[in-house]
């Protein structure tokens, strides 16, 4: 037998994650075509899987064949693939020993459940009958952060889950520094005298046209269709089986363009990541992206530096306007780019444009430290929500569908999860800045439907890496400093300062 | 406590029978969305599942609870639910027990990878592709016989896992039975003087409105579709992941109106039993079809003892006229009866009518089981499929996509499967006969379009029962007899020497 601890290691940890990936095929499922009759029963497999999954992954025999395999991989390079693999794995194996099984097998119940709790409230915009699913994960998730630990801040445990090393004072102060920039530049192009108007992309946009036009970009920038699909579901999301299975959702407006286009762009950012990971990695301890924010910088990179630039609507008009000719027929590129970069304060954060996005993250982010904290009651949660709304948007949400249902995320128990999308906005700008050192004017190759370059720059130094390297090893190795905001603010300025005239 | 040995076990079984219901959900995703390239991760996850369900199902664990549970129930009610839960809780346990865990994955394995081989090998009609694929199940199939072991035939140890208690000698025999008849039927047919023509049946049926039309129909007749849905597959199927989440598949032709319709009506009597199991049995060893056998003739039943009848004919035509106006326009009900019932020699099993699909069956009973004792070679089974087509029905496929590689079967490893058709078929008729002594006339309910007498009837005398009784005992308590072609013989001559004038 050659058979060392490492491969005995990887063989359980194969069968492990295995397991985890027909329960994300469950879930897809479940946001997908599942019968709404089926609720119940499909939260008993998902919460029996889940029991599986955390005997696997926590028990005394997964104990050992990591311990033996730490012994092996000792002697060897720090920076190798093995002694790294271990080390995610032994990161994991901690995380997940904290968390007692009753309450983990009670979230995936509960996550389960919640889902459809969420789609029927939000479809009647009924906050009252998803409060008590919303008290109990907050209970549940508040039992995990204690078991989890943490130093200063009880978000700081939750945090950790998405965005490994994060901290909630590092997002707030994030945040702190972002704030008034962003709040100054959404007044400038208030005021200003070139207002954007967007009429163009309202109209007549056939679904069946916008499945065939969505399907056809995201093919064209790189997303592998025979290894992947897109479907309907109430919130656009990516998923993956395996790196050879990675599905994306979205969803349609028959009178709006724009909905369909970016998210789907979006979602096949994050299609990518997972898409190139290196195949001799796949159902390993390091096979996956290593964070929320590091995904989010490839969705957001894709749907707004690449998508919604001029040099992409350059290549997209013609081909919108062929799908659509009644709606789009006659008008310029000009027009276009300008109506899709709109800023304009709205309620739904997965529309909201490039500048107002954060200051959704930022309500989001504020308002689960204080409902974690208890400092706001579930029941005031509404009324601070469009209070807030008013504050930093001055608009009020006409309901809750539009308000504070709007997002699948509690419903799942995902909390702490949010502020990941402005950690992806800050970093997707920091790596385009890196990758135009390597790739010159990407925008021209774009403009000519060339997309490959970047793709595999972004494979080569991100995507293949998998979970190799913690997100601040990752982020400073690729791009030779800290996550910073700067690329951001001065991207964002320059871009807006042209479409607005400021 | 108050905790029995029964309910230990029963928590045990249910969690099983949990991680075999997200198995099937895989099987579902595999066989309508999954993309193409997923294939080999795919049979990875299954054959994980696989290997599990095995070790749950065959431990010690697994043991003791069943003898304890054994132990419990010993002096009870042998015919309560308890008696017959542990009872056939054991039949399954001795089954799985005597089967090498290697080989069930091996198999899982293999079904998995088999699958895409044959919908690649059927699209382009080549059984070279195919022949490796369909080599390997049948050595797989062969040592799982020998494991599992048989008194005379070794196709008695496969056809027990679909129809349990039959032997291969019994299906000989009620074939030899049939067979002058369905003979001698279809030649008087051939020779009669008043053909049949179902031109009506072929012209313009745009496949989103057979999509809408087929889902009316089916839940007419009283397919929950709130706990089931209709998606699209290379071949229809039935599967349930609980009796909440019972799935149909179909497939449309656009220039030919019965496939869909028929098919959707055959699947959804395979749905109705599993959906109107008894809710305090799911999840237990007794939920789910009896028998294969059992669970076609509740297919069939809905298919062709409803659907194919003249008074669902009177209630299905305005219907269908309204839906496809052009190609139905001025059409009776007799002339659509007839049309809907035209005997003719076919290739393809799922599309033949009543009278020649027995034929189909016997063809690949006779195959199968000279597959399996070596009599024939697989290389030689196109040749051997063909000549047989020619013997009994005096056609030769085009090509193999059209003959031996039609069915799904095989490259699932489902040998020993294609008799429950003819078996069901059978049923079928002495079911009906049964059910019409307590209903009356259930097709003057049916042309009023009332479905729910015999759906009600179905439900008490045999969906709610799930596995609580043998297929054998269960024919026997139902119509009082014991399964016998002379119902269905008598019911196929009576309507076709209508038909036909003969």
């Amino acid at each position: 037998m050659s058979s060392t601890a490492l491969d005995a290691f990887k063989a359980y940890a194969a069968r492990t994650i295995r397991l985890g990936q027909a329960g994300s095929v469950l879930g897809w499922d479940q946001q997908t075509y599942m019968p709404p009759g089926a609720a119940a029963s499909r939260a008993e497999q998902l919460a029996t899987l889940s029991d599986f999954l955390h005997d696997l992954s926590t028990g005394a025999e997964a104990r050992r064949l990591l311990e033996a395999a730490e012994a092996e991989v000792a002697a060897e390079d720090p920076e190798g693939d093995a002694a790294r693999m271990v080390k995610v794995a032994r990161r994991d194996f901690d995380q997940a020993t904290k968390l007692p099984k009753e309450l983990v097998i009670e979230m995936a119940r509960q996550h389960s459940l919640g889902q459809e709790v969420w789609v029927e409230a939000r479809r009647t915009s009924d906050f009252a009958t998803f409060a008590p699913t919303l008290e109990k994960m907050l209970d549940l998730t508040r039992q995990q952060a204690e078991h989890l630990g943490y130093k200063e801040h009880i978000y700081d445990a939750l945090i950790d889950l998405y965005e490994p090393g994060m901290t909630q004072r590092e997002v707030a102060s994030i945040f702190a520094d972002m704030k008034p920039g962003l709040v100054s530049l959404t007044r400038e192009i208030a005021g200003s005298s070139r207002p954007v108007d967007d009429a163009l992309l309202h109209g007549e946009f056939p679904v069946e046209k916008q499945k065939e036009i969505t399907l056809r970009i995201v093919g064209a920038i790189g997303y592998d269709l025979t290894r992947g699909r897109q479907d309907i579901a109430a919130h656009p999301f990516c998923t993956n089986f395996s790196r050879d299975d990675v599905r994306i959702t979205t969803r349609f407006d028959p009178r709006f363009l724009n909905q369909a286009v970016y998210a789907s762009m979006h979602e096949a950012g994050h299609a990518m990541y997972e898409q190139n990971q290196r195949a001799d990695l796949e159902a390993t301890p390091l096979s996956g992206g290593t964070s929320l924010g590091v995904h989010e910088s490839q969705s957001r990179l894709w749907e707004n530096l690449v998508g919604r630039s001029r040099a992409f609507s350059d290549y997209l008009l013609p081909q919108l306007s062929e799908a659509f000719p009644g709606a789009l027929v006659g008008r310029n590129v000009d027009e276009f780019y300008r109506a899709i970069n709109r800023v304009t304060p709205s309620f739904i954060r997965v529309e909201a444009d490039e500048v107002t996005y954060n200051l959704h993250i930022l309500l989001r982010f504020e308002l689960e430290c204080e409902l974690l904290t208890g400092a706001l009651a579930v029941r005031d949660l509404p009324a601070a929500w469009n209070a807030r709304m008013e504050e930093y948007f001055g608009i009020t949400p006409p309901d809750n569908a539009h308000g504070v249902l709007q997002d699948v995320h509690w419903s799942a128990g995902l909390i702490g999860y949010f502020p990941t999308y402005t950690l992806g906005n800050l970093l997707s700008v920091q790596l385009w800045t890196s990758a135009e050192k390597s790739l010159g004017d990407i925008y021209a190759q774009i403009q000519a439907g060339e997309f490959a370059p970047l793709l595999g720059w972004l494979r080569e130094n991100v995507h293949q890496l998998g979970r190799k390297y913690m997100p601040r090893e990752l982020v400073l190795r690729v791009t030779g400093e800290p996550l910073t905001a700067v690329y951001y603010e001065r991207y964002l300025r320059a871009k807006y300062a042209d479409i607005y005239g400021l």
